[in-house]
C-alpha cells in the first residue's frame, strides 16, 4: 500500500518552513524523474534544479510572488524540448544501441518512422508532446518525494516566456513547462495542510465497460 | 527504495501471456490515478476500463493491431476533457467545498480567477492542458501497477479520433489521450523483456544552478 499512502500523505503545500531537503533524498526524487516511462523512451526534457538563492528571488516574481519559490532548498524546473529534431532523436537511439550493444541500425525502422511522423507536426504539436512526457515523470517525483517525507508544490502559475528568457532556456532548445519546490511544510503558515483531500468520487471518475 | 526499485522492475511490456489480473490490483492502480495531484485539483480527466473482450477486438485494429490490446484483463483508457467549461469548473469547487464543509463562496477569488483564465483559451490549448493532468496519473499508475508487479504498456500508438467515436467519448466531451493494458509479460515472446533499461545520463538530464 506504499503508494496508495504516498499520495495520501502528500498535498500541494502553499507554505514552507525553509528547511532544507537533504541532498540524498532529492537525489533520489530526481532519479525518479529520470527513470519515469516516456513515448518511445525518447525522454524529451530536462530538469533544472535550482539551489542558487539570488535565482530564485528572481523567479518568484516571474511565479506570482509564492512563497515556496524562496521557501524551497532545490526548486526543480521541468523543461521540456522545444520541438523533435532528426538530431535529438537519432542520438537517443544510437545511445540506446550502444548500451545495448546492437548495431544501430537495428532501430532503423521504427526510428524513422519516428523521424517522418514528428516532422510532418508544427513544433508547437510536437512541444505539447513534449510536455506531456515531463508530465509523467512530474507524477513519480511527485510520489517520490512523498516516499521521502519531503513536500512538493507542482506549479504551472508562472510566466513561462520569462522564466525561459532568465534561464536562457531558448539556446537550449527546452522551454519549462511546470516547476516544483522541494521542501517542508509549515504547518503554522500552511492553510491547505489540515483541509480533507478531495478527489473526484470513483463513480464519475471511472467508467468499466 | 520503493519508488526507484519499483521503476526499475517495470518496463513497456511488448508482449502479455492473458493471464488476468486479480481486480484488487486494478482498483489499487485506479485508485492511485485518482489520487494523483492536477492544477487547481480539477482532475479533468476520466479513465474507461474495457474488460470487454468484443470491444477489446474492436480496439486492436484502432491501436496498429498492438497485441497486449487483447492480451490485456483490463485495459485503461485516459480521457480528457475536451476543454474547460464553467459547468465544469464550478461543479468542483462545489464539491470540494461541500466535502470540506465550507462556504461555496470560499473559493470565488479563485474560481473566478480561472474562469476567465481558460475562457480565453482555445478549446484546443484548454485540452492540451487537460491531456497533461492525465498524464500525471499516468505516471502514477505506472508505478502503482509496478509495484503490485503487474505489468503495463502505456500506449500513444492509436487512433484517438477513431478511439473517441468507438466509444462515443465526444458525447461525454472527452478525448482519449493514452491507454495501458495491464497485464502480465509473456517471457518467451517479449523481445524487449530482458533488454537493459536505458535512460538520459544524469549529466545530460540534469543541470545544477
Amino acid at each position: 500500500m506504499q503508494v496508495l499512502e504516498n499520495l495520501n500523505w502528500r498535498y500541494a503545500t502553499k507554505s514552507m518552513n525553509g528547511i532544507a531537503v537533504p541532498q540524498a533524498k532529492v537525489d533520489y526524487i530526481l532519479e525518479a524523474a529520470r527513470l519515469s516511462a516516456s513515448s518511445s523512451g525518447l525522454q524529451p526534457y530536462e530538469i533544472l534544479v535550482i539551489t542558487d538563492h539570488k535565482l530564485k528571488q528572481k523567479i518568484k516574481p516571474i511565479a506570482w510572488g509564492q512563497s515556496q519559490i524562496t521557501d524551497t532548498s532545490h526548486l526543480l524546473i521541468f523543461a521540456a524540448w522545444d520541438n523533435y529534431t532528426p538530431e535529438r532523436i537519432n542520438n537517443v537511439f544510437k545511445y540506446n544501441n550502444e548500451v545495448r550493444n546492437l548495431p544501430d541500425s537495428t532501430t532503423d525502422e521504427y526510428r524513422n518512422k519516428l523521424l517522418s511522423s514528428y516532422s510532418t507536426k508544427t513544433a508547437e504539436e510536437n512541444f505539447n508532446h513534449t510536455s506531456k512526457q515531463a508530465y509523467i515523470a512530474l507524477g513519480s517525483a511527485l510520489i517520490a518525494a512523498a516516499e521521502q517525507r519531503v513536500d512538493s508544490t507542482p506549479m504551472e502559475g508562472f510566466d513561462a516566456a520569462e522564466l525561459d528568457e532568465l534561464l536562457d532556456l531558448k539556446s537550449k532548445g527546452l522551454r519549462s513547462v511546470v516547476i516544483l519546490p522541494l521542501g517542508y511544510r509549515n504547518e503554522e503558515k500552511d492553510w491547505l495542510v489540515n483541509m480533507k483531500k478531495v478527489r473526484t468520487p470513483k463513480d464519475k471518475f471511472l467508467t468499466v465497460i
